[in-house]
């Protein structure tokens, strides 16, 4: 998915001591919807774990970026159960 | 994305008098994450406007099926900016 970055959040280290980079990505694209052209908005929490944290090195707020990954819950309680984030894989900055 | 149905909910009708038809996919997959293997689940909303209402005739919940689509935040106002549905392109029953 591609978007710009909207923000950056502070590193948090889990209980394992691995750390764990979250920022939000705000993508917006043209896709066909029933055969109509619409103006199509996403914001999906997108999630650095381990050494991919080290990806977020150099980024900065208002970059456009690419990222590829996996789709997972936020969390196993409560509303988290149904809000979805991206565990990024790859991270690739386009500008 | 492949998933169970987990909940097929009414279909409603827009204002403009468009089908929009919505239902609950759990993922389960089995994912890398930093180097290591993981047990990731997804529940996310997938949406299926006009004439894609079609697809989910004799669809039942607990059935098998594989989407295509784009993301989509859930609405404009409120904590439905941050929510993601998938708008559904194709829909195909696995079992």
């Amino acid at each position: 998915m591609t978007g710009v970055v909207a923000r950056l959040e502070k590193t948090a280290i889990t209980p394992a001591g691995v750390p764990r980079q979250r920022f939000w990505l705000e993508h917006r694209s043209r896709q066909e919807e029933d055969g109509h052209p619409r103006e199509v908005q996403v914001r999906l929490a997108v999630v650095l774990v381990g050494r991919k944290a080290e990806l977020i090195q150099g980024l900065k707020e208002g970059q456009n970026v690419r990222v590829t990954g996996f789709l997972s819950r936020a969390g196993y309680k409560g509303e988290a159960r149904d809000r979805v984030q991206l565990i990024a894989e790859t991270l690739v900055p386009l500008d």
